[in-house]
Protein backbone atom coordinates (compact mmCIF):
# COMPACT_ATOMS: atom_id res chain seq x y z
CA UNK A 1 0.00 0.00 0.00
CA UNK A 2 1.29 3.19 -0.87
CA UNK A 3 1.73 6.34 1.66
CA UNK A 4 -1.39 7.82 -0.41
CA UNK A 5 -3.40 4.86 0.06
CA UNK A 6 -2.64 4.70 3.51
CA UNK A 7 -4.03 7.48 3.84
CA UNK A 8 -6.87 7.77 2.27
CA UNK A 9 -7.76 4.77 4.15
CA UNK A 10 -7.50 6.62 7.49
CA UNK A 11 -8.72 9.52 6.22
CA UNK A 12 -11.71 7.58 5.46
CA UNK A 13 -12.67 6.38 9.09
CA UNK A 14 -13.47 9.79 10.06
CA UNK A 15 -17.31 10.57 10.47
CA UNK A 16 -18.60 11.47 7.69
CA UNK A 17 -15.56 11.27 4.80
CA UNK A 18 -16.38 8.37 2.48
CA UNK A 19 -13.71 6.89 -0.18
CA UNK A 20 -14.17 9.71 -2.40
CA UNK A 21 -13.65 12.56 0.41
CA UNK A 22 -10.63 11.05 1.58
CA UNK A 23 -9.12 10.76 -1.55
CA UNK A 24 -10.05 14.42 -2.62
CA UNK A 25 -8.36 15.55 0.64
CA UNK A 26 -5.59 13.58 0.43
CA UNK A 27 -5.06 15.30 -2.96
CA UNK A 28 -6.20 18.92 -1.60
CA UNK A 29 -2.92 18.43 1.19
CA UNK A 30 -0.90 16.87 -1.25
CA UNK A 31 -0.95 20.46 -3.50
CA UNK A 32 -0.91 22.85 -0.45
CA UNK A 33 1.79 24.08 0.92
CA UNK A 34 4.15 22.27 3.16
CA UNK A 35 3.68 24.37 6.42
CA UNK A 36 -0.40 23.38 6.33
CA UNK A 37 0.38 19.97 5.95
CA UNK A 38 2.68 20.20 8.80
CA UNK A 39 0.69 21.98 11.08
CA UNK A 40 -2.36 20.15 10.24
CA UNK A 41 -0.56 16.86 10.78
CA UNK A 42 0.93 18.02 13.98
CA UNK A 43 -2.53 19.35 15.24
CA UNK A 44 -4.03 16.26 14.65
CA UNK A 45 -0.89 13.81 16.45
CA UNK A 46 -0.75 16.69 19.59
CA UNK A 47 -4.86 16.86 19.55
CA UNK A 48 -4.78 13.97 22.36
CA UNK A 49 -2.10 14.61 24.17
CA UNK A 50 -2.83 18.07 25.16
CA UNK A 51 -6.67 18.03 25.86
CA UNK A 52 -7.97 16.25 28.79
CA UNK A 53 -10.75 16.08 30.29
CA UNK A 54 -11.65 18.98 33.44
CA UNK A 55 -11.74 17.03 36.54
CA UNK A 56 -15.00 18.88 37.52
CA UNK A 57 -17.35 19.07 34.85
CA UNK A 58 -15.93 16.64 31.97
CA UNK A 59 -15.34 18.93 29.33
CA UNK A 60 -12.67 18.45 26.82
CA UNK A 61 -9.84 21.45 27.96
CA UNK A 62 -6.40 22.29 27.86
CA UNK A 63 -6.21 23.38 31.15
CA UNK A 64 -7.77 21.32 34.32
CA UNK A 65 -10.28 22.96 35.45
CA UNK A 66 -11.69 24.27 32.24
CA UNK A 67 -12.20 27.72 31.04
CA UNK A 68 -15.95 27.38 31.51
CA UNK A 69 -15.77 26.67 35.40
CA UNK A 70 -13.24 28.85 36.36
CA UNK A 71 -14.76 32.38 34.96
CA UNK A 72 -15.83 34.51 37.19
CA UNK A 73 -18.12 36.20 35.51
CA UNK A 74 -20.55 32.34 35.15
CA UNK A 75 -23.53 32.13 37.03
CA UNK A 76 -22.38 29.55 39.51
CA UNK A 77 -26.54 28.23 40.90
CA UNK A 78 -27.24 27.09 37.82
CA UNK A 79 -25.78 23.46 35.96
CA UNK A 80 -26.56 22.37 31.90
CA UNK A 81 -26.62 18.53 31.88
CA UNK A 82 -24.93 17.56 28.61
CA UNK A 83 -24.25 13.96 26.78
CA UNK A 84 -20.43 15.15 25.75
CA UNK A 85 -18.34 17.81 25.41
CA UNK A 86 -19.87 18.85 21.82
CA UNK A 87 -22.73 19.64 23.50
CA UNK A 88 -21.48 22.05 25.46
CA UNK A 89 -20.00 24.01 22.28
CA UNK A 90 -22.88 23.99 20.34
CA UNK A 91 -24.93 25.61 23.46
CA UNK A 92 -22.02 27.82 24.23
CA UNK A 93 -21.99 29.11 20.38
CA UNK A 94 -26.25 30.48 21.13
CA UNK A 95 -24.80 33.20 23.81
CA UNK A 96 -27.90 32.47 25.81
CA UNK A 97 -26.75 30.29 28.49
CA UNK A 98 -24.17 31.53 31.05
CA UNK A 99 -23.92 28.84 33.51
CA UNK A 100 -22.03 25.96 34.26
CA UNK A 101 -22.13 22.71 32.20
CA UNK A 102 -21.77 18.93 33.35
CA UNK A 103 -21.02 16.47 30.50
CA UNK A 104 -22.19 13.13 31.17
CA UNK A 105 -20.19 11.49 28.66
CA UNK A 106 -22.89 9.25 27.27
CA UNK A 107 -26.37 8.39 27.86
CA UNK A 108 -27.94 5.85 29.56
CA UNK A 109 -28.49 2.85 26.86
CA UNK A 110 -29.37 -0.70 28.15
CA UNK A 111 -29.25 -2.00 24.69
CA UNK A 112 -25.56 -0.75 24.30
CA UNK A 113 -24.51 -1.88 27.69
CA UNK A 114 -24.48 1.89 29.35
CA UNK A 115 -25.84 2.45 32.33
CA UNK A 116 -25.98 5.02 34.87
CA UNK A 117 -22.80 3.95 36.52
CA UNK A 118 -20.97 4.33 33.28
CA UNK A 119 -21.82 7.96 32.93
CA UNK A 120 -20.65 10.97 35.23
CA UNK A 121 -23.92 11.19 37.40
CA UNK A 122 -22.09 10.48 40.43
CA UNK A 123 -19.59 13.41 39.87
CA UNK A 124 -22.96 15.88 39.39
CA UNK A 125 -24.12 14.43 42.67
CA UNK A 126 -21.34 15.42 44.38
CA UNK A 127 -21.15 19.09 42.86
CA UNK A 128 -25.05 19.68 43.77
CA UNK A 129 -23.86 19.00 47.55
CA UNK A 130 -22.37 21.87 48.77
CA UNK A 131 -25.72 23.78 48.45
CA UNK A 132 -24.87 26.55 45.33
CA UNK A 133 -26.68 25.07 42.54
CA UNK A 134 -29.89 26.07 42.47
CA UNK A 135 -31.08 24.62 39.02
CA UNK A 136 -30.73 21.59 36.53
CA UNK A 137 -30.84 22.40 33.26
CA UNK A 138 -31.24 18.62 31.61
CA UNK A 139 -30.05 19.17 27.59
CA UNK A 140 -29.48 15.80 26.80
CA UNK A 141 -30.94 15.25 23.02
CA UNK A 142 -34.64 14.47 22.70
CA UNK A 143 -34.06 10.55 21.53
CA UNK A 144 -35.36 8.27 23.27
CA UNK A 145 -31.95 7.13 25.72
CA UNK A 146 -31.65 11.32 26.08
CA UNK A 147 -35.41 10.86 27.61
CA UNK A 148 -34.30 8.33 29.99
CA UNK A 149 -31.73 9.74 30.82
CA UNK A 150 -33.45 12.97 31.51
CA UNK A 151 -36.14 11.26 33.79
CA UNK A 152 -33.69 8.71 35.54
CA UNK A 153 -32.02 12.50 36.70
CA UNK A 154 -35.02 14.08 37.55
CA UNK A 155 -36.20 11.08 39.92
CA UNK A 156 -32.53 11.41 41.35
CA UNK A 157 -32.82 15.26 41.56
CA UNK A 158 -36.33 15.35 43.17
CA UNK A 159 -34.73 15.30 46.74
CA UNK A 160 -32.03 17.58 46.66
CA UNK A 161 -33.88 20.70 46.40
CA UNK A 162 -33.00 21.86 43.04
CA UNK A 163 -35.04 23.56 40.42
CA UNK A 164 -34.61 20.77 37.02
CA UNK A 165 -35.68 21.72 33.80
CA UNK A 166 -35.35 20.20 30.53
CA UNK A 167 -35.13 22.01 27.26
CA UNK A 168 -38.04 22.64 24.91
CA UNK A 169 -38.81 20.08 22.40
CA UNK A 170 -41.01 21.57 19.91
CA UNK A 171 -41.14 23.21 16.09
CA UNK A 172 -37.65 23.80 15.01
CA UNK A 173 -37.26 27.58 14.26
CA UNK A 174 -38.06 28.51 10.56
CA UNK A 175 -40.18 25.09 9.86
CA UNK A 176 -42.83 24.01 8.90
CA UNK A 177 -45.93 22.38 10.11
CA UNK A 178 -46.52 20.57 7.14
CA UNK A 179 -42.92 19.15 7.51
CA UNK A 180 -43.00 18.57 11.12
CA UNK A 181 -42.88 15.23 12.29
CA UNK A 182 -46.02 13.51 14.17
CA UNK A 183 -43.94 13.46 17.36
CA UNK A 184 -42.22 16.87 17.53
CA UNK A 185 -45.88 18.59 16.60
CA UNK A 186 -47.53 16.21 19.44
CA UNK A 187 -44.78 17.19 21.54
CA UNK A 188 -44.75 20.82 20.91
CA UNK A 189 -48.92 21.05 21.26
CA UNK A 190 -48.32 19.52 24.82
CA UNK A 191 -45.38 22.16 25.82
CA UNK A 192 -47.52 24.83 23.98
CA UNK A 193 -46.55 28.44 25.42
CA UNK A 194 -49.33 30.86 26.90
CA UNK A 195 -49.24 33.68 24.80
CA UNK A 196 -52.10 35.66 27.04
CA UNK A 197 -50.23 35.85 29.87
CA UNK A 198 -50.85 34.50 33.77
CA UNK B 1 -7.41 30.43 19.96
CA UNK B 2 -7.61 26.79 22.07
CA UNK B 3 -5.28 23.93 20.13
CA UNK B 4 -9.24 22.57 19.43
CA UNK B 5 -10.13 25.72 17.89
CA UNK B 6 -7.03 26.08 15.51
CA UNK B 7 -7.48 22.08 14.70
CA UNK B 8 -11.27 23.08 13.53
CA UNK B 9 -10.25 26.47 11.71
CA UNK B 10 -7.73 23.81 9.65
CA UNK B 11 -9.53 20.89 9.13
CA UNK B 12 -12.25 23.34 7.57
CA UNK B 13 -10.09 24.49 5.05
CA UNK B 14 -10.09 21.41 3.77
CA UNK B 15 -12.41 20.40 0.89
CA UNK B 16 -15.95 19.51 1.45
CA UNK B 17 -15.34 20.18 5.15
CA UNK B 18 -17.26 22.84 6.63
CA UNK B 19 -17.33 23.98 9.77
CA UNK B 20 -19.81 21.31 11.58
CA UNK B 21 -17.73 18.52 9.81
CA UNK B 22 -14.87 20.15 11.34
CA UNK B 23 -15.74 20.01 14.36
CA UNK B 24 -17.41 16.10 14.10
CA UNK B 25 -13.71 14.90 13.15
CA UNK B 26 -11.91 16.82 15.98
CA UNK B 27 -14.25 15.64 18.29
CA UNK B 28 -13.94 12.24 17.28
CA UNK B 29 -10.27 12.39 16.94
CA UNK B 30 -10.04 13.23 20.47
CA UNK B 31 -12.16 10.15 21.38
CA UNK B 32 -10.01 7.87 19.04
CA UNK B 33 -7.13 6.14 20.75
CA UNK B 34 -3.71 7.72 20.64
CA UNK B 35 -2.38 5.86 18.09
CA UNK B 36 -5.23 6.39 15.42
CA UNK B 37 -4.33 10.18 15.71
CA UNK B 38 -0.53 10.07 15.65
CA UNK B 39 -0.44 7.86 12.74
CA UNK B 40 -2.78 10.03 10.94
CA UNK B 41 -0.78 13.37 12.13
CA UNK B 42 2.42 12.09 10.88
CA UNK B 43 0.71 10.81 7.58
CA UNK B 44 -0.49 14.45 6.81
CA UNK B 45 2.79 15.81 7.28
CA UNK B 46 5.25 13.49 5.78
CA UNK B 47 2.61 13.75 2.98
CA UNK B 48 4.42 15.67 0.83
CA UNK B 49 8.43 14.97 1.47
CA UNK B 50 7.44 11.45 0.45
CA UNK B 51 5.36 11.61 -2.54
CA UNK B 52 6.72 14.12 -5.38
CA UNK B 53 5.98 14.03 -9.29
CA UNK B 54 6.97 11.44 -11.89
CA UNK B 55 9.83 12.93 -13.76
CA UNK B 56 8.43 10.95 -17.10
CA UNK B 57 4.26 11.29 -16.54
CA UNK B 58 3.83 14.15 -13.94
CA UNK B 59 1.58 11.67 -12.12
CA UNK B 60 2.25 11.77 -8.28
CA UNK B 61 4.83 8.90 -6.76
CA UNK B 62 7.05 7.91 -4.20
CA UNK B 63 9.47 6.43 -6.23
CA UNK B 64 10.48 8.44 -9.79
CA UNK B 65 9.69 6.85 -12.16
CA UNK B 66 6.00 5.76 -11.12
CA UNK B 67 4.98 2.36 -11.02
CA UNK B 68 2.98 2.73 -14.21
CA UNK B 69 5.58 4.29 -16.26
CA UNK B 70 7.88 1.43 -15.29
CA UNK B 71 5.26 -1.77 -15.03
CA UNK B 72 6.87 -3.51 -17.50
CA UNK B 73 3.01 -5.49 -18.14
CA UNK B 74 1.91 -2.04 -19.46
CA UNK B 75 0.70 -1.08 -23.11
CA UNK B 76 3.44 1.39 -23.92
CA UNK B 77 1.70 2.14 -27.78
CA UNK B 78 -1.14 3.96 -25.70
CA UNK B 79 -1.07 7.03 -24.01
CA UNK B 80 -3.85 8.67 -21.83
CA UNK B 81 -3.75 12.09 -20.97
CA UNK B 82 -5.65 13.66 -18.22
CA UNK B 83 -5.79 17.03 -16.25
CA UNK B 84 -4.89 16.11 -12.39
CA UNK B 85 -3.47 13.25 -10.82
CA UNK B 86 -6.80 11.79 -9.09
CA UNK B 87 -7.97 11.50 -12.39
CA UNK B 88 -5.26 8.76 -13.27
CA UNK B 89 -6.35 6.55 -9.94
CA UNK B 90 -10.16 7.25 -11.05
CA UNK B 91 -9.54 6.14 -14.26
CA UNK B 92 -6.99 2.99 -12.97
CA UNK B 93 -9.71 2.34 -10.94
CA UNK B 94 -12.14 0.92 -14.08
CA UNK B 95 -9.54 -1.84 -15.04
CA UNK B 96 -10.83 -0.80 -18.58
CA UNK B 97 -7.24 0.59 -19.14
CA UNK B 98 -3.68 -0.83 -19.94
CA UNK B 99 -1.80 1.89 -21.55
CA UNK B 100 0.34 4.65 -19.98
CA UNK B 101 -0.55 8.04 -18.66
CA UNK B 102 0.27 11.62 -18.85
CA UNK B 103 -0.53 14.49 -16.27
CA UNK B 104 -0.98 17.91 -17.81
CA UNK B 105 -1.37 19.30 -14.11
CA UNK B 106 -4.49 21.47 -15.37
CA UNK B 107 -6.46 22.48 -18.27
CA UNK B 108 -5.91 25.55 -20.76
CA UNK B 109 -7.81 28.41 -18.97
CA UNK B 110 -7.29 32.31 -20.05
CA UNK B 111 -10.10 33.40 -17.43
CA UNK B 112 -7.19 31.87 -14.77
CA UNK B 113 -4.45 33.03 -16.45
CA UNK B 114 -3.66 29.04 -17.61
CA UNK B 115 -2.03 28.99 -20.71
CA UNK B 116 -0.54 25.82 -22.95
CA UNK B 117 3.01 26.69 -21.39
CA UNK B 118 1.54 26.40 -18.06
CA UNK B 119 0.56 22.76 -18.55
CA UNK B 120 2.98 19.51 -19.34
CA UNK B 121 2.57 19.83 -22.76
CA UNK B 122 5.72 19.77 -24.09
CA UNK B 123 6.94 16.77 -22.13
CA UNK B 124 4.19 15.16 -23.79
CA UNK B 125 5.35 15.92 -27.33
CA UNK B 126 8.69 14.84 -26.14
CA UNK B 127 7.68 11.80 -25.09
CA UNK B 128 5.89 10.91 -28.27
CA UNK B 129 9.19 12.10 -30.52
CA UNK B 130 10.19 8.46 -30.18
CA UNK B 131 7.93 7.21 -32.04
CA UNK B 132 6.73 4.17 -29.73
CA UNK B 133 3.26 5.73 -29.15
CA UNK B 134 0.62 5.53 -31.31
CA UNK B 135 -2.44 6.20 -29.84
CA UNK B 136 -3.19 9.30 -27.10
CA UNK B 137 -6.81 9.52 -26.07
CA UNK B 138 -7.66 12.23 -24.80
CA UNK B 139 -9.39 12.22 -21.03
CA UNK B 140 -9.74 15.80 -19.86
CA UNK B 141 -13.02 16.72 -18.55
CA UNK B 142 -16.20 17.54 -20.46
CA UNK B 143 -16.00 21.09 -19.54
CA UNK B 144 -15.52 24.22 -21.62
CA UNK B 145 -11.32 24.22 -20.66
CA UNK B 146 -11.46 20.66 -21.02
CA UNK B 147 -12.85 20.60 -24.33
CA UNK B 148 -10.85 23.63 -25.00
CA UNK B 149 -7.46 21.86 -23.97
CA UNK B 150 -8.56 18.77 -25.83
CA UNK B 151 -8.71 20.92 -29.14
CA UNK B 152 -5.79 22.18 -28.12
CA UNK B 153 -4.03 19.46 -28.07
CA UNK B 154 -5.22 17.65 -31.34
CA UNK B 155 -4.53 20.81 -33.61
CA UNK B 156 -0.90 19.98 -31.72
CA UNK B 157 -0.99 16.17 -32.41
CA UNK B 158 -2.57 15.89 -36.39
CA UNK B 159 1.46 15.98 -37.24
CA UNK B 160 2.17 13.61 -35.38
CA UNK B 161 1.09 10.47 -36.81
CA UNK B 162 -0.58 8.97 -33.92
CA UNK B 163 -4.14 8.13 -33.61
CA UNK B 164 -6.02 10.42 -31.25
CA UNK B 165 -9.57 9.90 -29.29
CA UNK B 166 -11.44 11.72 -26.89
CA UNK B 167 -13.63 9.39 -24.03
CA UNK B 168 -17.20 9.60 -24.84
CA UNK B 169 -19.65 11.80 -23.25
CA UNK B 170 -23.13 10.81 -23.07
CA UNK B 171 -25.85 9.84 -20.68
CA UNK B 172 -24.47 8.04 -17.47
CA UNK B 173 -24.97 4.45 -16.76
CA UNK B 174 -28.07 3.58 -14.75
CA UNK B 175 -28.95 7.71 -15.39
CA UNK B 176 -32.24 8.71 -16.89
CA UNK B 177 -32.93 10.54 -20.02
CA UNK B 178 -35.55 12.49 -17.91
CA UNK B 179 -33.06 13.43 -15.78
CA UNK B 180 -29.77 14.20 -18.07
CA UNK B 181 -29.16 18.09 -18.90
CA UNK B 182 -29.63 19.10 -22.60
CA UNK B 183 -25.92 19.45 -23.36
CA UNK B 184 -25.57 16.03 -22.16
CA UNK B 185 -28.01 14.66 -24.11
CA UNK B 186 -27.45 16.34 -27.50
CA UNK B 187 -24.15 15.14 -26.84
CA UNK B 188 -25.12 11.31 -26.66
CA UNK B 189 -27.27 11.70 -29.66
CA UNK B 190 -24.38 13.34 -31.73
CA UNK B 191 -22.10 10.50 -30.76
CA UNK B 192 -24.34 7.71 -31.25
CA UNK B 193 -23.48 4.16 -31.78
CA UNK B 194 -24.89 2.21 -34.37
CA UNK B 195 -25.58 -1.61 -33.24
CA UNK B 196 -26.63 -2.21 -36.96
CA UNK B 197 -23.10 -3.04 -36.86
CA UNK B 198 -20.82 -1.78 -40.54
Amino acid sequence: MTTLERLVQHLSRLPGIGKKSASRIAYFILKSDQHFAEQLGEEIAQLKRRIRQCSICGNFTEEDPCRICTDPGRDRSIVCVVEQSEDVLTIEQTNEYRGLFHVLSGVISPLDGVGPKDLTIDKLMQRLSDGRIEEVIIATNPTVEGDATAMYLLQLLAGEGVEVSRLASGLPVGGDLEYADRLTLARSIRGRISLSGP
